[in-house]
């Protein structure tokens, strides 16, 4: 289940790893490049719905740790990502009413990875983040889980409102991250949950928050906007877990 | 109160910085040196009770950005540190009980960062730190912070164990994060009390545990050790929160 490699460089290099079935969680090509091996690899990341970064080449240049890119630089998961129905599989197994996080734009390695512990602590199921805009299981994610990625299973989906959709159809409700909910404290927060976390400057986005069925909110006295976003993710997960298990 | 520097190089750098008064947090002198300068320096850093690290020539070049070094590197704290009658002054003035987080080495920037950031928020008074084998005020520290380091009177210590004694005295009494605690919701956590959180690989350190009153423990249900420290003092913090304003 654990890839070895975190970037690959070069034409033919990357046209393996789509063959051998490795996940791309990111692609950057040369902007104007277009011959065949590209026009491959171009096919290969729309087959497997992988975002593509089409960047001029100095990007490239900065990105490339050995130099020798050919216009080609490819982004690998450190460890494969899960499905869906993973997570219900692991809430049944343990006899639980599902729990899971959904990140909406996480962009910080070392919050996703402490949210990923955080997640196995709390006795949450799995993380659901997005393709788009958002940090993948990268290795800075993998140490920063200290180990929890072995035990939860992340999904990578490409569109958050559809699978806060699909999931609600599976008896889930939804309950968002927000300045403006009411204090979590005050509200009922059992049952099959899933906690909505946004991006570290700009919050849960529009179109996500539309789709929970509430908002909640975590009282802050300070002089300053708001919490570190795994801080957040972890004092919102508790009072989940002091709902589900101490009242 | 900011200060722009945050490393001095060079023998009369570094005893100018001592003369201006600033606060060293860390030193680096070249093991053996013992000429007239580097005398001063060591006179004065045992004035100002600055630890003193003898080191190789190779480990200065390493942390050396201007490559001027002369055997003498000096880290200078990127804000200035409080004193622990800022702290009861900040509580009086909101009219509150002292909350205080005591960080018993807490050695990663980022969650000395995110842990300060959440004092601020959770409404508590001050931050205690100790001088030796923690992480300071570093550029690092201030960024993670998003800003709180402007509001949380931050105290550096000699020894957190004196400092635990000298505050119960005046009326606080202290909770220590721990695995083998009782769970926190089952205790009492109001009143004037001092937060006390470990090291991010070992925990508190047996003498401070030693003068907490009692252990407090986050019930956790993973397949991992622990969650990451900033996680935990926020998780442990709101707790807090919640039994002062909330029950």
């Amino acid at each position: 289940m654990r890839y070895e490699e975190y970037t690959i460089e070069g034409r033919n290099a990357v046209i393996e790893a789509f063959r051998a079935g490795k996940t791309v969680d990111k692609l950057f090509i040369l902007e104007g490049c277009k011959d065949g091996p590209v026009q491959t690899i171009v096919r290969e990341a729309k087959k497997h719905d992988t975002i593509i970064n089409f960047v001029k080449k100095e990007r490239l240049d900065q990105l490339s740790g050995e130099g020798k890119h050919q216009g080609v630089i490819a982004f690998l998961a450190a460890y494969e990502y899960a499905e869906l129905d993973d997570i219900f599989k692991l809430a049944e197994e343990k006899g639980e009413a599902p729990f899971v996080f959904l990140l909406d734009e996480i962009e910080d390695p070392h919050n996703l990875g402490a949210i990923i512990r955080t997640a196995n602590q709390a006795g949450a199921h799995g993380v659901i983040i997005p393709k788009r805009r958002a940090s993948g299981l990268t290795s800075t994610v993998v140490k920063a889980s200290a180990g929890a990625i072995n035990y939860v299973p992340v999904v990578k989906v490409t569109n958050l409102v559809n699978t806060i959709e699909e999931l609600k159809e599976r008896g889930m409700w939804f309950v968002c991250a927000a300045m403006d909910g009411e204090v979590m404290y005050k509200q009922n927060l059992t049952g099959s949950i899933g906690l909505v976390i946004g991006n570290e400057g700009n919050g849960v986005s529009r179109l996500v928050r539309e789709k929970c069925d509430f908002l909640t909110r975590i009282p802050m006295y300070g002089d300053i906007d708001s919490l570190n976003a795994s801080v957040a993710c972890g004092v919102l997960a508790y009072e989940i877990v002091r709902q589900r298990k101490f009242i």
